[in-house]
């Protein structure tokens, strides 16, 4: 986690507090308050209507690179009805959604609130939630509801709402190599000294071969294959390989496991990506050193039935494994998140279909999703089902430049869970 | 080049051009001045003596990384007979040596010259010498002398002195690959998408194999094999690879091309090293990010008889021709010297030998040298015989973390190189 943001996270902790006082909540707290606190709220009571928790949050990925945004990523700007910043979608724009949907129903300017209300907004979704997932453990209660509604999520095309079955879990780690003691000079000792980048590289290259195939013994043992009927929908899902390619992707060509679908690849198969690689020299000129150590930032993304820490056991020993005998080989692990499996077939799953149905015209697909939300199984944990949904666009370009949200996809996304918040008061589940 | 420490480069400059003025010079200027100006300088009129040219440089590699130096590296620090600092020993502690032979020889503090002493002592050597080499090019009379001196050398040993008969070349270069338009969400395209440091890693990877081979076409095909008898002399030295594996390498094995010696790998062979990779991530925290570009800072060593400008073009090549067709792979020089080739059989090095033998107990050996002095070959265009000799010991740490300079190395110099001007003076050549 950067501190460097620290003032900017608890300003806006300070926002959704502010926003949960006005829709006239009872309670409204910093919980396991730090720099990035989690806020709480209580509704007014609506005696006998549903209890709905709310969870969302309102930490963001780093902007870096940030000369590749058009205009800044904390100076929200709107261009051609689409609004550009860090957070648009993930998650600030959906919180604020679900916020606004509350008071679009009157009761001057607080809404009338139609169901209880809980609200659990955190600071640290983006770093591994461990501030919230230890006060879930000693506070299970917080959780207690009919329902839990998530919109951190996309329509799955333009027109296509979603819920999303399962969510990938996530293995962050640092990778280390260590060739010698110290830095060395490579006109003294090029050619006979071992290069702690080329041994990190190899070691890279063969952790996942360009098959895409990731060598880590024991990884695929545990992946749950998508039943039959699963795949049958996922091919009438409005989704197309070029047009991926070309307008999502933005590459030449798309790479991994050519045994298995696009869609398998994105939402059922564990990942292996490299994001950044640190030591020897970077700066400007021209440095010779053989660098004695480097380390690289990698992540596995997980998907049912994987367990994070038989991952983490799995990858330790791969990259022992496979460094040479006169490398220091080692791994240490940031992040984490078991992938998370949500059933869809609760009532309240229906009500959410009728509000998009009634708004958009369309109702929602179940799908699968690529990403985690660490915090999701714990949220699920009394029994609650798990709504996981949202009105982004599948180009939003989440945790990259020139993030954004489609106007569009707001306003109409305030009455749709206007109208959910009305159905489930009125229905109950 | 980096531009952060130019108040200080110029300091150095200043410092030298004070020390000439101090030596009695009768011309002391900055040519080709800029942030890192050539210091030139003539000393005094001796009529009758021969010429002698000092070559040297006042610039350092960058010290980085700061956190492993004991003291910091620009507080110079004796402990236990060594002096610590950046530049100890390359250069600024033997330029400083050649000038204080000079003043040693009495003279009121400004020395007895004995010879006709010309200085070119730059500011740009660590990176490429480029206005030293455009300066040369305009005025090539700046080298006219009997002699080129040039202290930038080790000690082939302790108690070892040496002259060096070759210098390797360097190619300094930047990889990139690019994948895509814009950096990736590992949640939504991972599994899918490709990864530039994927990409760039594997292809390090298959530019030099675990066997030490460097896979640029052609690379191989100009490399002069050192003759029986000077792999015959080798032999001879006292270079202990075992010795140079524990106490210099300070690793668990030595690499390379194991069908050549050490000191061939280290000398005659052409390398390929990997100094930094930059791209992605690499800030505090876990952003699951795609790189859609990487890049690496490399560079090969070259030896005789290798060009550097064909080097640049096989690199260029072998970086197109290994990177899949969905891959964009571009390469950029930043920094370049051909290798140099110094006959030691001019009547100056027995002059050397002999002072070295009197002050020392051991005259010089001929050795090759790993390392790149990018002006060399151009200071050696009017004739005069370079040569490269210094006082530095094999573990001075060049260019890495503690920096040193062992001063019974500096004080035997001083004694050695006044001994050099006097016999050069006396005997001529």
């Amino acid at each position: 986690m950067s501190t460097s943001h620290n003032a900017d996270c608890r300003a806006a902790a300070e926002w959704v507090a502010g926003e949960l006082r006005r829709l006239g909540c009872r309670e409204v707290e910093f919980l396991a308050s730090g720099t990035h606190p989690v806020v709480w709220g209580v509704g007014p009571d609506v005696p006998g209507a549903p209890t709905l928790l709310v969870y969302g949050h309102y930490d963001v990925q780093p902007p870096d690179p940030l000369d590749q945004w058009t205009t800044p990523p904390f100076d929200p700007t709107v261009r051609d009805g689409q609004l550009f910043a860090r957070g648009a979608a993930d998650d600030k724009g959906q919180v604020f959604c679900l916020l606004k949907a509350i008071e679009a129903g009157g009761g001057g300017g607080r809404g009338s609130p139609l169901v209880n209300f809980r609200f659990l907004i955190e600071g640290e979704e983006e770093f591994g939630s461990r501030v919230l997932f230890e006060l879930l453990r000693r506070e299970p209660e917080r959780t207690r509801a009919d329902a839990v509604l998530i919109a951190d999520m996309a329509y799955i095309a333009p027109r296509w709402p979603a819920v999303y079955t399962t969510l990938r879990g996530l293995c962050y780690a640092e990778i280390t190599v260590r060739t010698a003691k110290t830095d060395l000079h490579s006109g003294e000792f090029g050619g006979a000294a071992p290069n702690a980048h080329e041994e990190l590289a190899r070691l890279l290259g063969r952790l996942k071969t360009p098959d895409g195939k990731i060598h880590v013994p024991g990884l695929y043992a545990s992946v749950k294959r998508p039943s039959k009927r699963e795949l049958a929908t996922w091919k009438r899902l409005p989704f197309k390989e070029g047009e991926f390619l070309r307008h999502r992707v933005q590459a030449k060509a798309l790479t991994g496991l050519k045994t298995h679908s696009v869609l398998e690849r994105l939402w059922a198969l564990p990942t292996f990506e490299i994001h950044g690689i640190m030591g020897g020299f970077t700066g400007d000129g021209a440095k010779t050193v053989i660098p004695a150590e480097a380390r690289a930032k990698v992540s596995l993304r997980l998907v049912p039935d994987q367990k994070l820490k038989t991952v983490e056991r799995q990858l330790t020993a791969a990259v022992k494994r496979l460094a040479p005998a006169y490398v220091q080989a080692s791994v240490t692990f940031l992040h984490g998140a078991d992938p998370a499996t949500v059933e869809v077939t609760h009532p309240a799953f229906g009500l959410l279909d009728q509000a998009f149905r009634e708004v958009v015209g369309r109702g929602t697909v179940p799908a699968r999703a690529g990403g985690s939300i660490p915090v999701v199984p714990a949220l699920g944990k009394s029994g609650a089902p798990v709504i996981l949904t949202g009105i982004g666009l599948p180009d939003d370009r989440l945790h990259a430049p020139n993030e954004k949200l489609d106007l569009k996809q707001l306003w109409d996304g305030i009455k749709v869970f206007r109208r959910f918040y009305e159905l489930l008061g009125e229905k109950g589940v």
